[in-house]
């Protein structure tokens, strides 16, 4: 619990590679004050467990916060032992040299408020009883995490971030951030996401949320109690994420229709199987072992709740005219739960508002997972955006 | 058990609309010769449950056959009694007036060998055991539905079809008639289908498939045994399925984001619910209820399974030079699970084949489901393409 950030960059062995943020060992915030929620309640006291990476300059002008998706945590970038056969979930684009350079940027990644990854969720001990909060953790809005954020910048005596970035749920909790606190945000980075879902989005959260509450090991929520976990629920409901995340061209090029064994040759009767079905099993059972039944139905609720205007009587030119920061915004062609039209919404919404933004669509058959995946026009368009920030975060911090 | 039919358009009533067929009453065909399967086993005997409506002409040379979809079945027009407040799941194409019009032809619509509605399937009882077949029934090709249904030509009298006819699946199995039986189909009308699926629809079905399989009281296959059925997973198959046949614009238009009930306000703990999650949920539960989870998995493994042009080297052009019919294809601009790409490749393939098509893409919000649903220019192109069917079949019996 510590109150001023110690540095969480280990030293590097040899065997993970250079331009990695290396060995990086997380760290868990105590927050004391109790935190109101948008849902009337209020948290008496949390924990948020964070990462971050590089260092904060003597100005503290170069901090840029992470944002995370529905499924990801804190650890962003790095490993976290020599024998991890994998790096963080944005690696690919936190690094030095990397477009977020952390030569130049301190970069600050934690796993959200109600989250399963060591920040206060529903698998934490609840202390008004006792027992783990589950099905009773308060439920949450974006709004929520952008004020539990801004007492960790406080913490780490960042008064504002050189940028917020974040992709999909993450790219709406940054411009949550914009609104709520414009004075706090010299950048807002908003990749693949909207303003609010659709009704197909929301309908395939449906989907997934009744997968994980139709498994008769989910108890209603109370799975704890039972000594037992949500195993098929959850993993379908991953699954059915994952085949939206991915595009048809994607899932084509990848798998086709190849099978994994066996042939449709006559007399055969044990079921034959094509690779993207073995795939998607392996997938869906992965996360089932590791992630919250209770944070993903928190998780994706949060998501569907959230519309950017609709405090701002709806009118999203009117939400953004709140915002004082110059936008990224980042949309790939073959997203299809977040679609570039999704993008050009808040594009000319902040047009409208009078506000700086640059945009792309970036050509990817990757669909929604694009934002986490290499891509040479993504970076090189993410690293020159982040270059011009670093270039002027040094005295930055009397210039919103 | 009827060898010839009987006429199965009852009395009208005043009540029933005057352009609709009417009163129908479905007729179980019985054949006692086994068939042989493309599994390498065999059926001793089986049954189909089939409704035709309007009349066959004395040259026989006015038949049509409808072919279902996935969760389609034999009643495709009219109604089973005065109180059905819904029609046939085709009426809006079949009837005196319609595109499939009953004045002119002769309309045998079956529910497919391994159905829930009548035909043998995993419900009906398998005679080497006295038990329902249940998951025991033979896996199934859409090659074993053209052969059966070739026998149920066979006993109508019918030597060729004026036309085969099926949207989806259904227009696989339209394709392979026109393969298989070159000589006894005039005319083939593909709507909204596809020579085989895209790893994404397969990974849908698998989706579905798991959803079934994770119930608890699926057991294995075996529900029936235990006087169960696993309702949930039956559901939710049918929402996942629903959602993607659905466009995301004409999700938008029939839901937005209305709330079912309550709103945002503060302190509100009870699970705010968007209309469309409501609306699936209803759809999901209420097929729960008449739907067999084994011909689900059932059908949805023989629509995975279909390929069009394996036997033929893979090569669609050598595949459709089989051929001696005339085809339609239709397809939908927003359906995305069986995209115009899917249908251009059919007709590209025909037209290679120096085979006769007509080919167009409707312009509709309603995804998939276009091909049920009524759409002028749709009802247009179809209802002229059959009236020039109507106007050669008289003496068209020798005119493949």
């Amino acid at each position: 619990m510590p109150e001023s950030p110690e540095p969480s960059l280990a030293e590097q062995p040899d065997s993970l590679p250079g331009n990695s943020v290396g060995l990086v060992k997380p760290q868990v915030f105590e927050f004391e004050e109790p935190l109101e929620l948008s849902c009337g309640r209020s948290l008496d006291k949390y924990e948020l467990i964070v990462e971050t990476y590089g260092e904060l300059n003597d100005t503290k002008s170069n901090a840029v916060l992470i944002c995370h998706a529905l499924s990801g945590n804190h650890h962003a970038a790095g490993y976290h032992s020599t024998n991890d056969t994998k790096a963080g979930w944005w690696d690919d684009y936190i690094g030095p040299g990397k477009p977020i350079d952390t030569n130049h940027f301190y970069v600050v990644s934690l796993n959200n408020l109600g989250g399963c990854d060591g920040s206060t969720g529903p698998r934490s001990v609840n202390p008004a009883t006792d027992q783990p909060w589950g099905k009773n953790f308060p439920p949450l809005r974006i709004r929520d995490w952008v004020h539990s954020q801004a007492r960790l910048a406080d913490k780490l005596g960042i008064e504002q971030w050189a940028a917020v970035i974040g992709g999909s749920l993450g790219g709406m909790n940054a411009m949550r951030w914009a609104l709520e606190y414009p004075e706090r945000v010299r950048h807002c980075v908003v990749i693949a996401s909207a303003t609010r879902l659709t009704a197909q989005n929301i309908a395939f959260n449906e989907l997934a949320r009744r997968a994980i509450r139709g498994d008769a090991q989910f108890f209603d929520g109370d799975f704890m109690e039972q000594d037992t976990i949500p195993r098929e629920g959850l993993a379908l409901a991953r699954m059915i994420g994952h085949v939206t995340y991915l595009s048809d061209e994607l899932m084509g090029l990848r798998f086709g229709r190849e099978l994994r064994s066996g042939s449709f040759q006559r007399g055969l009767e044990a079921p034959v199987e094509f690779q993207v079905e073995s795939y998607l099993r392996h997938q869906g059972d992965r996360f089932a072992e590791s992630f919250d039944a209770n944070t993903y139905l928190l998780m994706t609720k949060i998501l569907d709740y959230f519309d950017l205007a609709r405090e701002y009587d709806n009118n999203l030119v009117q939400a953004f005219s709140q915002a004082q920061c110059k936008f990224l915004v980042v949309s790939f062609s073959s997203d299809w739960r977040f679609s570039p039209a999704r993008s050009t919404e808040i594009v000319d919404a902040l047009v409208a508002a009078n506000r700086d933004v640059a945009y792309t669509e970036v050509d990817s058959a990757m669909g929604h997972d694009a934002f986490l995946l290499p891509n040479p026009r993504y970076e090189s368009i993410f690293r020159t955006y982040m270059q011009g920030i670093a270039r002027k975060s040094v005295n930055a911090r009397s210039q919103p």
